[in-house]
C-alpha cells in the first residue's frame, strides 16, 4: 500500500522508464559439467533468452569457473541488450555433493577435486546477486519436473548414466537431498553380478564400473580380446551395434541392462516412485532403455518400474537451474 | 470466545459432569499382525492407559479382526471405567500393501490373504468415530519417530526383519508412502549372493529368502546337514549360538550380516538417511547388529550407515498406531 502511494506522487513518464531499465528481470542458470560449462539466460517467467557454452577441460579452480561463467554471462546480456543490473538471481549446478543449504560443493571428482568450495559466496561476490548451488543430477531433476518428462509427477526418479551413475529423487513431490546431501548416490549400489570390492574415495563406484561409460567401453574391450574389433567405439555405439546383430556387442548390451534392471527394481523397492526418467550420455540409449526394460518386464512383484528417455536431454540441469534461479529470485523478494 | 460466553451461562456442576462423560478423550491404536492383534488405549496426550493383544493364528476375514478388536476395546475401557462414547478416533496397522488415503489394505498374505479390503470404513462402521489404515512397518516407523530411537530425525530408515523383511522411511521430514503405497518392500531386493530368480506373488522376495527368519533357519538346516545339530533353533538362537563359537551358526551369522549390510548400504546410497532403527523379530536380534555394523565399517564411500535397535521393540507399531489416531482426532476436529 505505501509503495503503490509513493508511486503516484512520482512524475509517471521518468519513474517508469528507470523501473524497466533498473528492475530485475533476468536470472541465470549454469550448469558446470566435467567437459562443459553450460550458461542460459531467461527471463522471469523461464522463456531462455539465450545459451552459452564452453569447455571445462582446461578449467580447475572454482575462480576459473567463476570467470568463464561471466564471461557466458556478458555474452549473452549483450545478445539480449541487457546489463548485469538486469539479473536477478543465479543458480549452478554442479557435479559432486553439494550443500545448497550453505552453498558449499563438498566433494567432487571433477574440476581436478574440488574439496568445500564456498560456491554460492563465490557467485555472490562477483555477480551481486542472490546465488544457490544443487548437484547436477538433483538439478536435472528438477529440470525433469518443471518441464520434462516427470512434469508434475510427485513421485519420480531421474536416473543419469553418463561416465558416473546418480539418481536425483523426487518423493511426496519434493526433491529428496539425505542428511548429508548424499541422496542418490547409486554408483555405489552392490548388485549380482557386481564387484564386491568395498569402493575408495576417487575410484568408481560398484555399479559404475560395470555401466558407467567407462566402464562398458571396459565390458566391450574384454569382450573382444579374442577377436580384431572396433576397440574405439562409445557405450552407445556398442549399444547400437548390438541391435544390428554383432554378438560380442550384444553380450555387453545384454549384461548391462540386466544390471540396470536391478538398480532400477531395487530402487523402485525403496521408493516406488511412478516413474523413472533415464538421462545422461549412456542413459539416452534407445538401445539400452529396450533392453532394460524387457528385462523388468518379468519383474512385476510388488510393481514394475516404468522407464522413459528425458525429453529433454542434456539441456535438463540447465532447465533446473533456471527453475531454481527463478525460485531464488521469488524467495528473495517476497 | 463464544463457547466460553456460553460456558459461564451454564450451571457449572452439571455442565462438568456431562462435558467429562461425552468428550471424546481417548483413542485407540491397533497392531495387526500374523500371529497376534494388539489393542493400546491412550489419551488424549498419547499416554497409553492399557494394552490388550490375542492371537490371530484362527484369524481370517476382516470382520473376525473388527470382532477382536472390538472385544480389546471393551476390556480396555472397562479397566479405565470408560465407554465408548469417550473415543476419538482408532488407527490400525495392517501387514501388507496398505493405502491410507483411501483406507483399503490392498493386498496381503497374512491373515489368509486379503485383497482390497476397505477396512477404514468397517472400523468407522463399528466404532462410529473416526478411522485411518496404515501399512505396519510404516506405522511402526511413525512411532519410532514420535518417541523411539528415531525422535525428531527428520532421515532415518526402520528396518524391519521377521519373518518378511520391509522397510519405514522418513524423508525430509516426512513418512514416504510412494506412488502406489509400495515404498520400502525391500524384502525383493537383488543383491550379491542372492538368488536371482523372479519373485511370484505370494513367495518370498530375493533378499527375505535368505535373511527373513525362514531363510535364516533354512540357511540353519542347510548348513548343518553333514552333522546331528539342533534343528529347531530360530534366527536370533542361531546368531546367539554364533556368539558362543559354533562354527556353523557363525557361518550363517556372517552370510547374514554381509547381506543386510548390501542392503543397508544399497538403501543408504538412496536415500542417505542419519540412521538405520533395526527392528522385528531377526531385526532386534544384538548379534545380527553387531556382525552387520563389522561389515559396515568398511563401507565408507560416500558415506557410512549408522544402525541401532529399535527402543520401543515390538511396541513399535502400536506406538505409530496411537500417535496415527491422535493426528487423526486433530484433524477431524480442527
Amino acid at each position: 500500500m505505501k509503495s503503490s502511494t509513493k508511486k503516484q506522487l512520482t512524475p509517471r513518464g521518468r519513474s517508469d522508464t528507470r523501473h524497466v531499465e533498473e528492475d530485475p528481470r533476468l536470472i541465470v542458470g549454469v550448469d558446470i559439467g566435467g567437459s562443459n560449462l553450460r550458461v542460459a539466460l531467461a527471463d522471469l517467467s523461464g522463456t531462455v533468452l539465450g545459451k552459452w557454452s564452453a569447455s571445462t577441460r582446461e578449467t580447475s579452480s572454482p575462480e576459473m569457473v567463476i570467470a568463464q561463467i561471466g564471461k557466458g554471462i556478458d555474452s549473452l546480456l549483450k545478445d539480449s541488450s541487457a546489463s548485469r543490473s538486469s539479473l536477478a538471481a543465479i543458480a549452478a549446478g554442479a557435479p559432486g555433493i553439494t550443500d545448497r543449504e550453505t552453498g558449499v560443493v563438498v566433494a567432487t571428482s571433477y574440476l581436478r577435486g574440488w574439496r568445500n568450495v564456498p560456491f554460492q559466496n563465490l557467485l555472490e561476490a562477483a555477480f551481486h546477486i542472490p546465488a544457490v548451488v544443487e548437484n547436477d543430477v538433483r538439478m536435472a531433476a528438477l529440470g525433469e519436473h518443471w518441464m520434462g518428462a516427470a512434469r508434475r509427477i510427485p513421485d519420480f526418479v531421474f536416473f543419469a548414466i553418463g561416465t558416473g551413475i546418480a539418481v536425483g529423487i523426487f518423493a511426496n513431490g519434493s526433491l529428496l537431498r539425505g542428511a548429508n546431501c548424499m541422496a542418490g548416490e547409486v554408483g555405489y549400489m552392490y548388485l549380482p553380478g557386481s564387484t564386491e570390492q568395498v569402493a575408495q574415495r576417487g575410484t568408481p563406484g560398484s555399479l559404475e564400473s560395470v555401466i558407467g561409460g567407462d566402464g562398458i567401453r571396459q565390458q566391450w574391450l574384454e569382450a573382444g580380446k579374442s577377436r580384431a574389433h572396433s576397440k574405439h567405439l562409445t557405450a552407445t555405439e556398442v549399444f547400437d551395434l548390438a541391435l544390428t546383430g554383432d554378438r560380442l556387442a550384444k553380450v555387453v548390451l545384454d549384461r548391462s541392462a540386466q544390471m540396470l534392471a536391478h538398480a532400477v527394481y531395487n530402487i523402485s523397492l525403496v521408493l516406488n516412485p511412478s516413474l523413472f526418467v533415464l538421462g545422461g550420455g549412456v542413459g539416452m540409449s534407445l538401445a539400452l532403455r529396450d533392453a532394460t526394460e524387457a528385462v523388468l518386464s518379468r519383474y512385476n512383484e510388488p510393481a514394475q518400474p516404468k522407464l522413459i528417455i528425458s525429453s529433454l536431454g542434456q539441456d535438463a540441469q540447465l532447465m533446473g537451474a533456471i527453475w531454481l534461479a527463478l525460485d531464488t529470485a521469488e524467495r528473495r523478494t517476497e
